[in-house]
């Protein structure tokens, strides 16, 4: 059993990190923390845990952590980097769910998140948790940077034409639509119910958190500089993202199908649909897969990818829980097995 | 491993029971049917299942299904009733979700289902599947009538009152309020989306299919003939009853958290909310667990018991799941510990 | 041309206002307050105002106010109380959308409201703002108490029940479901899209404050003191509310449906559907209409009554309209012959 | 007044066509024609026309449609053209919602909608309705060809960009979002509550309807052959169309923000937000205004406009009552000067 802490489980991620370890054959959750919950029960806070959860929120503190396997940040940016060096040092292994270790230059973290980072050596240690990339130096870390919700669907589509050299890489658009959980658990005027429900609007078009972490995952994947248009949608939904991907065909003969097809052969929670589909993000609701569909309408040289995640899941919880799968050896699947809630 | 069938598979109560075997340890479904459909994978028409049911649906055949230990019918109402005699003659046991087993009086069948009984002489060994109230004959019986969706949730609201004599039963109230997902997967106006989204109304005020199968149960938890005002409403949501339930106290001293908490102790799928709670649906969504909380507002003689499940899970195939784990002497729980999904 | 002025704008029953002067043909909106946002454009707030309403939020002074012959005020509780001495006494008549003025007796003002009246001097004059009790009172009146959205819902549907004398006033039920607007434009947590779509819950059923309110008029309709039980629910929708009310009938050989069309034969806003109805709510949506179903199922001795409002329109700014039109004697309808929008 | 006729009323544009209607000063509504509902009264349908439509619906026959001066068709697809040599021969002014005038190739419109064209010598002389474009053309005419709801939004977002040769032509991308009673009051499994709440997808990827008209459209504004992807979504809403559109300058130095607003600014129902805005679809909830913003994410070559209707607003009904307007000589805005319903 892997001994597991969680440090800020009041948000959307933490009730859905307690959910897929409660489900967990290995996980042994020892701890969670709330500096605003401390002393109340978990299950008082989210009655979907009743049964399932007996624990407490309790105060964040490093002796308590200490004593975990592995701790889980739950938390808003910025804080998994004010309790990563005491954690490493005491020989516990990290995954962040928030942004502190995603960017490995300290600068763009400072520009993007509006503070210092507080332990720059410790980003290029840090292995970003995109299995589909990164799974061989995931084995190995004590410390995952988990991919945001935007970036996994994102990167997940374009991966196959980028490391394969199949388009221009100066003109890709992501065109992201999100439910509104993606916003988070925090009482903000522009996600309550009134003001979401039954309307749709694009937002930070002229610069968004996730643009320079996709970047620097597409950059990777084609070996240079990609030139990025995104544009994340706030959709009338609880969870899910549709990632709706253009890109300009170079190689007019590519057998794209075939292509992402081989390319996630042997990915447990990457689904490649068959030629002319359209996935919908119910289905893949409350499950850690990401179902792709790639087109190239009317034969022309603009390639389309569909990517659908739960971005909870997939996008955040679910990953983290990958990761720590192959972190400590386990069957990737292992807990990840749930079948999407439909209808 | 029980080997399962599963009769018309298309609906959301098959999807539903697919969702739910596809996770349980016991479960060997080995064939699933659909006219419409014989010969589509399963997988095909739900995407969700892609790598979890590996199935194709085919021709309702009585020879095939007899082959297996337990068959659920999950058909629109009046098709269980001409399989039973077959199935259970060939010695496999039958789950009914549909309502052709519910009603004990044959001419009550007829009334209210517009069509005359294809075998009265197995109504009598029907047993009801509410396990909490019948768990002892569920054992024994090899013919389930699976509850419906509104009779759970009110029944099981009711109960620890009738029971105990504590109200008057000439006056019950029940006011119910459905996800649109009880309307069916069927192309129907009313159950569009832009019918039935941002928006609430009653429906069947003057008499609706389950206030005779809620009235039978409430007879006789209560020994006697019950009153019963039933309004039913549609609510924009996919999935989730909340049952809101009204009483008139005849013994004004009576205990009522103590006693609701006493009735359902032992039963794993029924949780009473601590005093002054208000059971949300989303608690319960995908889980199989109906929620209850009872009030005595400004300490009058009203008394007023919420009452929540998923409609499709303890209202339908999770409860037929729970029946079948009851009738082949499993741990009642089995395949059935899915924590709610929320938000 | 009525000159208008609008204390506290930034609210949902103040942008609604805003929507229904706009199109009002004798309204001159002169001023619109906002301690929070003075200075800023009121349709840089409401996108939806752009081109319909020129003018900025200044701060409350009455000094501006005092020019108006009418002012609404779309404030939280307990601002209204703050401002009407002295717009009454500059000559300026008051129609208040919050509570300030609703309740009669100030120590239950006092009780639910959790602070003492600031002038419970006025309260005696205040009239109550439902046209279809006190149209006479309104004509003559320069202060209004508009009505709250479930009383307004309540009452219509138990009137003609009360006012006759036709039903057991002791063991009076209203199951009422609201949308999420009910909630107000107030940034908490509860009110979130994640929080509240594809849910359903009751709340406040130990006690919700506008229980005295509803009980009052009542208790005013039957010349007795009733009693009632109240349960309000979140229902996923922005806007509408559906009570469902149930009576026990007293004098069986009533002609419900003839009773309740007599009642409102010359009411311009209560719609009383034909025998067997069930309103929905996207039928009023934007509107000002009541619509109203009675029903007595199977013949029983419980009535039930369908009544359904726009929350924001007849349950708060539609119905200020109504009464500002009765107080300047205008035709009723002026500015409220919106048809609703559906789908 | 103009006399009215509507062929085919039960409908999503029908019923919307009827609220416009009744709120229309100069609107005289004769006769509502539909085969299914022949003698039913519209109201009984359509509860929100209780008190505002008192007509019964009645068999479509051109000689009683023969006394209106202009008659709309709200039909499916390829029923106009069979009314329109008889109507037009009998005086009477023809708008068509549906598709059967847009395309001007006969070819075209058999290739995409499956059937010969009844009228080809008609579709010289229909004239495409966006008053934007052709309102000259359409003053002088007695057909209308109504534009589809994505082609109104599309058009209108890229109209600027195009007629002043701004962008690459051969890249055109748009990315559309569509509420789901653009796909009609029809029973379709697709269209269910349960199948379209809290999801998102993407079809008709490799080829939909509105393709060729959006790019005939594109092509005369730019006098070229445009490449256009278009990628429409099936989105948890109502109501409303959200389009980004995306292209690459290939005139760095175009003042883009100045350049939209003076090309819309005599238009009374076109909005071209402030630079930096983000308009919702919620913002035009049944008004017939267009709502465009244009943005150039980080100063790069792609250029993104995000363009807003409500798709039974300016994207059918209204547009079509905007047409009437202009082809009698009133002002454009006659009975379309709603304000967008908020929340």
């Amino acid at each position: 059993m892997i001994k597991i802490g969680i440090i800020g489980g009041t948000g959307y991620t933490g009730v859905e990190l307690l959910r897929l370890l409660a489900a967990h054959p290995e996980a042994d959750l020892r701890i969670i923390t709330s500096r605003g919950e401390a002393g109340k029960q978990v299950a008082e806070l989210f009655s979907s845990l009743r049964g399932h959860v007996d624990l407490a929120f309790s105060e964040p503190e490093t002796k308590s952590l200490a004593g975990c396997d592995v701790v889980f940040a739950a938390t808003p940016n910025g804080v998994a980097m004010t309790h990563a060096r005491e954690l490493l040092k005491a020989g516990v292994k990290l995954i962040d769910l928030a942004a502190d270790f995603r960017l490995k230059d300290p600068a763009a973290w400072e520009k993007w998140y509006g503070m210092p980072h507080a332990c720059p050596e410790l980003l290029a240690e840090a292995v970003y948790g995109l299995p589909e990339v990164n799974r061989e130096k995931i084995k190995k870390t004590r410390l995952v940077a988990n991919p945001g919700c935007y970036p996994t669907a994102v990167q997940l589509g374009f991966l196959p034409l980028l490391e394969n050299g199949l388009v221009d890489t100066q003109h890709l658009i992501a065109d992201a639509k999100s439910g509104v959980s993606g916003a988070g658990r925090k009482a903000e005027l522009h996600a309550l119910f009134s003001e979401a429900a039954d309307s749709m609007k694009a937002y930070g078009v002229a610069g968004h958190r996730h643009w320079p972490e996709i970047r620097q995952g597409l950059d990777s994947a084609s070996k240079k500089s990609v030139g990025l248009t995104f544009v994340p949608h706030l959709t009338p939904m609880i969870r899910g993202i549709h990632a709706t991907l253009y890109a300009r065909l170079t190689q007019p003969g590519a057998q794209l199908q075939a292509l992402f097809e081989q390319r996630y052969a042997k990915e447990p929670f990457v689904d490649v649909m068959p030629a002319g589909s359209h996935p919908e993000t119910r289905s893949v609701r409350a499950s850690n897969v990401c179902r792709i569909a790639v087109h190239r309408p009317h034969d022309g040289d603009t390639v389309v990818v569909l990517s659908v995640i739960d971005n909870l899941v997939k996008g955040a919880a679910g990953q983290a829980v990958q990761n720590m799968n192959i972190m400590f050896g386990l069957d990737e699947r292992t807990g990840l097995d749930q079948v999407a809630v439909l209808p």
